[in-house]
Formats: C-alpha cells, structure tokens, sequence
C-alpha cells in the first residue's frame, strides 16, 4: 500500500530503498544496583569507560571534521568533566554500581543542564547520547549507533545524535527521516552540511517497520512508503535534472536577463572556507563569530580575534565579507561574563545587541580587531548587529562602528518591529541583513526548536514574506543594499521570491549556493516580481510556494 | 540635590513621601549545621513552622481577597507540599538543623521549579518568600515584610514578593519603587489592583538610602529624589485633577463628539465580577479561564465550568462577554494532561491554540459549556481563541465554535503574523481582539518578565502601533469588530490614539475604567485620528506619546 507521510525536508535530494531503525536500546540499569564490595576497582571501570568514551568521540570526530568534530569534541569534553567524574566517584564509593552510578550521574548533570537555558538545553540530546554509550561500554552490549546492514537503507530514528550522523556513510545511508527537529535544528544543518536527503518532523514515521520500501525526498518533505517503480523513477529523475543543472552553475548570481544577485556563504569560521570557495561563493554574507567567544574560559583577545578575521578577509579578496558582532545571550552564555540571569525565554530575552549594549568594552574589542583586519586586507569589510529592534539600537551601533574606524555598518533585521519601522532604521543603517530563521520565529511565535511547530517556522508564510517586502522596499528607498543570510535564501524558489521582492544579495550554507544559481539564472527578473505578488497574495505558505512556482517556468527543467 | 530616576510607570497615582526599604535579609542557616541529636523533635519543629506559615498565608489571603488571595493559597500550597516536608524530615533525619534542612529542601525544590518552564519559575520569587517566611520562623528573627513606620513612606525593594504587597495598607504606603519588575509582571498587576501608585524596572532605586524623600509618578514612571515643594504640588494637582475626573466620569464610554466606544473589563474569574460592575463596565472584554484549569489534579466538568460562565454571563445581562479559550503551555502546565514536553522559550511554544489542537477533547467540553451558559442567560456571548497564528487556525477554531452552537467565534490577534495577514483571517473570525501585551513581546521580541527591556515592552512602539493599524483596518474592511484587550488599553493616551487607529472597543483591569473613559470623554474622534496619525509617524515611544498627547488638548484639564 502505498501512502505519503509529511514531514519538513531540510536536505534536498531523493533516497529510495529500505528502512532501517537505529539502534539507541542501551537498558537503564536497575535502580539500587550494587556492586561486589571493591569500590576502588568498579570506580576504575567507570572511569576507564568515561575516557574510552570520550576517547572514541574524538576519533570519530577527527574523521568527520568540519561541525562535526565541533559537535563531537563538546560530548567528549562532557565525558571528562571532572564534576560528573567526581559524581560516578561518589556513588560508587556508596556501593551503586558504576553503570547505575554513571546513569544517576549523567541524569543529575542533565538536569542542570536543562535547567540552564535552551542553549545548553539543547545539548541535552547530545549528553544522553554520552550516557548511552558509557553505560553500553560498562554493560558490555553494543554502543548505539547506525545499524549494520550489507544493503543501503533510509535510516529512521526518534531524533539523531551528533555522533550518529557524523560518520553515516552516504554510500550506506540514502536519506533519513526523524520524528523530531526543526528546518533549523542543530540535526538538520548537520545534514545538509553532509549532502545526505532529510526529512525532519514527520508525524507517523514512528511507525514505519524495518524493510519498509521508502522514496525520502528532501526537498519537498514527503516520505512515500512502498511506492512504485514509475513514482520512484520521476523522483529520481527530478533529482538527476536538480544535480545537472547544480553543477552545471557557475559565474556570478544573476537572472536569465542578467540582473545581478550576488551570492554569498554564510560560515562559522575559517573552517567554512573552502567549501564556500568550492561552491563559487561571490564573498561571505554571515560571518557567525560567536564560536570564538563560546566554550571558553577567558575573552578571546584582540590579537586572537583578529587572525581568525583576517583569515577570512583574505580567502576574498575585492570581495564583500559581512561579519555579523558576537551574539550572545542567556541561551549561549559566555564563561566570562557575570552569568545572565535565568530567563523563561532566552529567544526573547537580553541577547545580540541588547547583551553587548551592557558590555559594551566586549564589542569595542571586537569592532578594533575586525577594523585592523580590513586595513590588512583588501576583502570590503561590512559589520552587522544582531537583535536590533528599534531606531535607537541602529543609531548606537552605528556609532559604535564609527568609533572603531569602521565605515560600512548595518543591521541585522530579524526582529518584527524592526522590519516594520526600516524606513526609520534606514537613517543610521548602512546596510540590511534579513535573517529569515528568527524573523519567521518571532512573526509567528514559533520556537525554531519544536518539531509540532514546523507549519509555523516556514518562511513562505506570506506574514514573513510581507515583513522581506517591508524591508526590501524601506532600503531601497533609502539606496541601502538589502540581503537574506536565513535558510529561506538556500530554497531555490524561495531565493527567486525574494529577489522579486527586492532582496539584493543572497547568503546560505555554502551547499545550496549551485542550485540556486541554477534556479535564477533559469528565471528573469519579471518572472521574480511576478512570483513574489502571487506568493505574497497567498493565505498558506503551500498556496505561496505554489504561485510561486507556477510562475518560475525554467525551474521545471531540472526538476523544482 | 534633586535628581529623577526613571522606570516604568505600572499604576497611575502620586505618592510623596520617605523612603523606607523593604526589610528581607533572612539569614542562611550555616552549611552543616546540626541539630542537638533530637531528630524527632527537631522535625517536629520544622513541621510547626511550615504549618504555621502555611497558616499565616492563608490568613493575609483571607484578609486581602481577590487576586492576592490567590497568589498567598498558592504560597500556602508550597509551605504544605508533602514531597517538600517529606525531604525536610529526610534531612533532618541525617542530623541537619531544622532551619538548614528547610533551607536546603526550598533550594533543591526551587530547582524544579526552575527548571519546569516559564509559568512555574516566575513563581520561583513565591517560593524564596515562602522559605525566608519558615527559615525566619525557626531561627526566631523577624518574618519579613513591610516595615514598621510611624509615619507613611514610600516602599522601596528588589521586587516585591506578593505576601508583602497584598496587605499594604495604603494609609501607610504611599507608593512604591522595585528594582525589577515589568509593566506586565505580577506585582506591577497587584500593585493596580490595589491601587498604588508604582514604579517598576527602576534603575538607581537600589542606592536610595532609607529616610531620603522621594515623589513617586505611577503614570511617567518617574522617582523624583528631593523635589522642591512646588514641584510636589505640582505633581500632588494633576494626580487630584486625575482622580477628580475618574470619579465624574459615568455613562458609557464615547468620544467628546459621540462616537461609541464600549469600555470593558479583563476579569479572570466570577471573584472580579464586583470590581467590574462598580467601575462601569459595559460588559467582559476578556475572561480568562485558564483559572479554572491551573493548578489542580482534574480537569473542570462540563457542569463546574457552566456554574462559572454562567456567573459571569449572568452579571452583564443583555451586555458583551467575551470568554477567551483556555490558553495553557509549557509554562502553564495542566497536571491533567500528558506533561509538556520541556520548551526551550514556552512563550514561542505550544500553547493557547496550539494546544487545544492537541487536546480538542478538553476545547469540545469547554465551548459546550460556554454554549449552554448562553442559552441560559441574556448576555451576548462571544468566545474567542488565543494565540492564532494564521488563517488555518482562524478556520479551524471557527469550525470547532460553529460545532458547538457558538455563533460569535473570534480570535485573539496577538501574533505578528495574524496581525500581518488579518485581512486574511477576518474571512473565518467573528471578531478580532488584540492582545497588545503579548503582540508587543512578540513583535519586539522581548520578554515581558525582563525589567531591563522594558523600553521594548511598551505598545508605544510604533512597530506595534502599525500592527494595530493593520489589524483594525483589515477588521472594518471585513465588517468586523475590533477591540484591544491588552495593558494598552488601560493608558488613557493610548487608549485614545487605539480609538484613532480605528479599535472599536477597549478592555481593562476594572480599575482602570474611570480614567480611560474621562479621557475619551474630553476628545473628539478627530482628534483621536490626528492623534494616532502623529503616532505613527514617530520614531520612538516617547515620541510617538508626546505626539499624541500635544494632539489630545482635553486631558491637560485633568493632568494627563
């Protein structure tokens, strides 16, 4: 029988063939469970499989690289947290046996975890993970993980740890599909940064049996169970055509009738470099620079700071880099800093510009090393603010740039009021930077991290699209640059609405950019505006998607 | 030296007079105190205070009434929780003094209650005050509270647990300043109720030292130190201008030219009833029933819920009531329904709405009981949902009232992209109601429990102000009623500019009710327009206030 389930595809590409659940059974070890009596040995055990442990999340992080590695070396460090050793220590020496002792440990220091705020929250699935496989070390049973099987498969699962989907092997895996995650989800970014179909969110994939004939498609969302041989074929077909013309894409972001549309990378580091050189990025439109300031004991210095900019700068030489200044907030606490107060909400709470707005010695730092950057290298430097919400915010960053030197400073426009009020921010705003993630999250209310909630976290709700046309439109009357740096710009529909609404520049995961330089160059600048009016005169984010496409005939060629 | 400290105003009203500092400084009891080795007796102690403070909190509650009433049940709850006196036993039992072992078990509860979402952590201010209450009790030190003054003063605190604002006696305090707190914080909503004079989010309050004299502006948000005596007189006139024409204020509400405005009252329950009938309300302009669901083990029956409604139904015969549908999340946890899954910003997550999709069972019974409080009263019913975000929710709670026999099925617009697209939704909603608490939070994407981004919790903002435009605007284009149930409503000025952008009603803390309809009373519907218009046209909130104001001559008469 054949029926389709639903899901959010945050990967495109398609997958066909059988299902395969993982294996993430390690038993909770009895409550009260003693040992023999040697407290010193078992205490040894416990810690001997804490270091193999965190020993193998290295490796295995030394062989994914990238994210990745980032991901995995945060797990090993939680596996040699002195406090949680110390913990295990303590309930062996009271007779618990170290599997029992690394379960109650592990579940004290969730707790704290989670009650920590969402950044560490979300963190909680990768510490489990951890606990899962020390304990299946001290059991003896298998270490959890991507099941064995000779054959590909579409792997399945409630949700996929970090450490899972490093090291799937795109040869063995063909797509997968998880009951939970978000568009933007930690789970979702590793996935599109490995190449690999995914569907997230898909309500009834629980159900799914081991061997089930399974067509995942990425890009639309859709899991068909057991379809058949015509259906899977056209899928794959459109798949085909999507990767031709990917690859068939290069020179600059233009439309078919040649209206320039740079495309740009958004990168976490230099790290990010080659693929975004890889991919033709025509520069960097989001440099997220919060992972030099997060996990660490001490600021990173100026000089620190300005080598890892530098590094960048240079990658793009003549070209536009756009440095977003560090966002921090309770959900992505810095150790340095007096610790934020607990917030009920750290979405709508004292983070981006409102956090350097009380540190503002922080920001000059960062705004000096990035200003010497620029005068060592020939990239055009743009800074941005995140959280910017009213005309005043725009005003003190601007003249906070100012002060460093820095002459073309903007704004992040992820907040509502601020893409109603543009026209106002425009006055001291050099230049926007429209981020689609937390501009849907807050337009609809909607935390990017709750699975039920995907309807709402789409940027084709045409509420979204009104609040990019808002935006667009304030900057071009004020002769201002205005670009996307959200997921939305990595849709290859999406990115020709946006251009049609007047966006200036595009900036995604280095990945998408091939395709969506396929999907502009096959469209004109008319066929752009035509799209965006009917997307915009939608009621539903399908209904938008829909107009949209209708009136994009060149993406039929290879398969959108 | 006269010097002027700002925060935000919370409720209307001028005090003058010393300052005096809310004594709280219960002392922890040392780590690893013992007691004598009685275990039994010293838990029998423990139990005592607990008892007793339990007792004295129903006590104040008894005395206090109303929304006061409520919070110190709750604080009595606490004091009696099982599992929490179990765990004082326990670790006494192990040889910790009383006063320690209470210390303790508060600070690990309190953990949980942290951790458990929004809702249950606001309380967590609840539970300190509890725990200080017994600690204080057991250590033979001065429970905390108001302090002892011959003379009257003007309270001064970090924030004000509702234990010591319930029983202020307002012949003593004359008003009061805390260090946190927001415009919609509990405490601010007390202080109303009682009607004092407040100041919230007050930063520099911290360092005024007991004895200085200070003057209080609850409508500027104003703490003048030291002011000169025609100052104060000044002041001390427009307050009494203020109250004069609140108390003359009578009849239904209506601009100076006629236009009719019906002025309604938010009530949480049958308890608000009297308040509202004394102030003039013409009729309920938001019920909000989540009352009847918090904190207990089963849900409501059909018949509990229809004793309420029709109670509320019943005191405004031939009048509007409109019922807002349950509106319980993670951070309003129902004990009656699977536990929420833990969110990291419950205000984005699965509440209102969103839940009652989840649960329609729970949606079914409660606007089968709305419908038959209908048929057996004479009250012009209407009920709405809360949280709607775009126009399939608008559909399908429309489908759910008309299932019921419920004609006037409406929606709360407090998502920025239901106000976006209100043209859109008005096709299925009944009515619109604005909640411009939480559409400000949303739009501004600010908590509305953070003291220190009160500037972007005022609906002000002229961001808001353009939602509120849009949204009457789609609502008359459709035919369609369009009142404003938020804070808003209740500032006389705003409420006049509300009537500009084209509101057709305005809902409010009963107290609140006198002034706003004084103010309409003293405008034309003009000069309401032209009031709104210079709003709109602001860059920021003050300005965009003292716009409107210079547009509204009639309140200078009475000191607005």
């Amino acid at each position: 029988m054949t029926d389709t389930l639903t899901g959010v595809g945050v990967s495109s590409g398609v997958g066909f063939g059988p299902a395969l659940r993982l294996a993430r059974a390690v038993p909770e070890p009895p409550e009260g469970e003693r040992h023999g009596g040697d407290a010193a040995a078992e205490a040894a055990r416990a810690a001997s499989a804490l270091e193999e442990t965190a020993q193998d999340l290295t490796d295995r992080g030394e062989r994914a690289g990238g994210d990745a590695q980032e991901v995995l070396d945060a797990q090993a460090l939680m596996a040699r947290d002195p406090s949680l050793a110390g913990d295990v220590e303590r309930r062996v020496g009271e007779g618990t046996s170290a599997a029992r002792a690394v379960f109650e440990a592990f579940t004290a220091y969730r707790e704290v975890l989670a009650s920590a705020g969402a950044y560490l929250a979300a963190r909680v699935a990768d510490l489990d993970d951890v606990r899962d496989r020390v304990v299946a070390r001290l059991l003896g049973v298998p270490v959890p993980g991507v099941p064995e099987s000779a054959t590909p498969f579409v792997l399945l699962a409630h949700d996929l740890a970090p450490a899972d989907t490093a090291l799937l092997d795109p040869e063995r895996v063909l797509a997968f599909v998880t009951r939970e995650g978000g568009p933007t989800s930690h789970t979702a970014i590793l996935a599109r940064s490995l190449g690999l179909p995914a569907v997230v969110a898909c309500a009834g994939s629980e159900e799914i049996a081991d061997g089930v004939p399974l067509l995942v498609d990425g890009a639309t969302g859709e899991v068909v169970r057991d379809p058949d041989p015509a259906f899977v074929e056209q899928a794959e077909a459109r798949a085909a055509a999507r990767t031709t013309a990917a690859a068939r894409s290069e020179g600059p972001g233009r439309t078919s009738d040649g209206h320039r549309v740079p495309l740009l990378a958004n990168i976490g580091g230099p790290q990010d470099l080659p693929a975004a050189l890889e991919n033709g990025a025509e520069g960097v439109g989001l440099y997220r620079t919060e992972f030099l300031f997060l996990d660490r004991a001490d600021a990173p210095t100026r000089e620190e700071q300005l080598a890892a900019y530098r590094a960048v700068l240079e990658a793009f030489p003549g070209a536009k880099v756009v440095v977003r200044t560090l966002d921090s907030g309770a959900d992505k606490p810095l150790a340095f800093l007096p610790p934020p107060a607990a917030e009920p909400n750290p979405a709508l709470g004292e983070r981006g510009l409102r956090m350097m707005r009380r540190f503002p010695e922080m920001l000059r730092t960062q705004l000096a090393a990035l200003a010497e950057a620029e005068r060592d290298t020939d990239a055009r430097l743009q800074v941005m603010a995140p959280m910017v919400t009213d005309a005043e915010d725009a005003e003190w960053f601007a003249a906070a740039a100012a002060g460093a030197g820095i002459e073309q400073a903007g704004i992040m426009v992820e907040v509502p009021a601020a893409a109603l009020r543009a026209a106002h921010l425009a006055e001291s705003a050099g230049f926007f930077s429209i981020g689609t993630n937390d501009l849907t999250q807050y337009a609809c209310a909607a935390d990017r991290e709750i699975g039920g909630l995907s309807r709402f976290q789409d940027s084709w709700q045409p509420g979204v699209l009104d609040l990019v046309a808002l935006t667009a439109s304030a900057a071009s009357g004020a002769g201002r640059e205005c670009g996307v740096c959200g997921e939305a710009a990595a849709d290859p529909v999406l990115a020709c609405v946006l251009v049609g609404l007047g966006v200036t520049s595009l900036s995604m995961g280095a990945t998408a950019l091939p395709l969506v330089r396929a999907a502009l160059a096959h469209s004109s600048l008319e066929q752009c505006g035509d799209a965006a009016t009917a997307a915009r005169a939608a009621r539903t984010p399908e209904a938008a998607r829909r107009a949209a496409r209708d009136r994009l005939p060149g993406l039929a060629e290879f398969g959108l």
